[in-house]
């Protein structure tokens, strides 16, 4: 599982008092980093990859300004150039969020889908996903 | 249906040259506007209303700077308490992204979700969706 | 002048109950569309050349959910490769904010600043700040 | 000196292939979370102080996705009521960013300018900017 700790922003909060709903989608794929450099490795954004397809996210409970989040993602389902992931964003020990998101391995300058590589399959199966254990 | 036009802010792109993922939610956001002032119509968020459950984005195409989005809203579905949107964002005649999001009437003060009054009811039915029309 | 009409957004707002300071450099840079485009008419990136070199920004009045903005930029200064914006944001009649922005005419593939070219010029100067007459 | 490291996110960098301008103030005002926990120890929006006056940001070099930043913040000036910051980003062990910020010690309850208390006062105290040593 992919972990990333968020101390959120005034400026992601909104006028009800609470981090606003599109922060969620922001603070997720925040948490996608290192996934994103499994398949671009330097980061440059000539040969990025990964371009999102869909994404459900759930909101479970409000998340508050002052005390810091946990972004985990998991890896749920591998397909032969596309991916799952499951994520859920934890603040004080309450799950407040949670989202599946659908990725495809792309190929931006001839445009079409590409099958993920061998190695960085090999590696995403480190991060599957395990329902019993995790929930 | 409620329907917003935008004008794409570079600061919404990415490096990758197109529209950020994370824009999507934020422009599905502001084209409810209308929508947030039928719960609340002084726009006060002392009394906000709708709260966001659930939210299912498909990205369908890319987006781009430099011409104007349309944000399209409809009411898929009204409950008790909660209601289901239908929205669309279009750019250059393409359809590029679309949701369905679940809203509750939520009194934040009493901490309880409300039925929603008839006259908001009677209201949102002037903006339902009907498949075979708009599809 | 070019002037920018903008719709506040929800997201926009911060849990003190008004639009988010971070908020006003977002909204001044989407009302310098028009420029970038006079610099830039396909609005490509790749052949971008607005960089910004400094901001300052001062906020007046608090700016409001529920009430469009008027977003006014000005050229106040035409140097050989910067120019410097003087900006307004007013809301309800008042002026909420205003900031002066220097940005360079860059060509980002050979690193370097260019001559402003003398039709840009001459477009620029439609555009220019009067103090007598605006303030 | 409150120094603060922040990951850049992908959804931070525009189209041209760098962080956005419009990030930095989000950057500074993120890097400001303990300074506004002094003046709002519960970080409570009902209570909130700190308001910003005027804001001057340089950008001096292009900040990158990929690295981590470090945002410094300095207490420049402590007035009856104000007070002044200096701010700067770096990235890579470069000097990218650099700010000059007004805050007002506000009561939003009562609409008016607060004196900075003692204790807060003594506490700035040990962040100021010492122009000799740190530049």
């Amino acid at each position: 599982m992919y972990k990333t700790v968020i101390e959120p922003r005034v400026s992601e909060t909104d006028g009800v008092g609470h981090i606003n709903n599109t922060t969620v989608p922001v603070w997720l794929e925040a948490g996608r980093n290192k996934l994103f450099a499994l398949f671009n490795p330097d980061n440059s954004f000539k040969n990025w990859k990964m371009v999102i397809l869909k994404t459900t996210v759930e909101y479970k409970q409000q998340l508050y300004f002052g005390a810091n989040v946990e972004i985990k993602c998991w890896v749920k389902r591998i397909g032969n150039s596309s991916l799952e992931l499951y994520e859920e964003i934890w603040q004080k020990g309450k799950l407040s969020a949670k989202a599946n998101t659908i990725y495809v391995n792309y190929n931006i300058q001839e445009n079409k889908s590409e099958t993920i590589p061998i190695e960085i399959r090999n590696e995403l199966e480190n991060h599957m996903y395990e329902e019993v254990l995790c929930e």
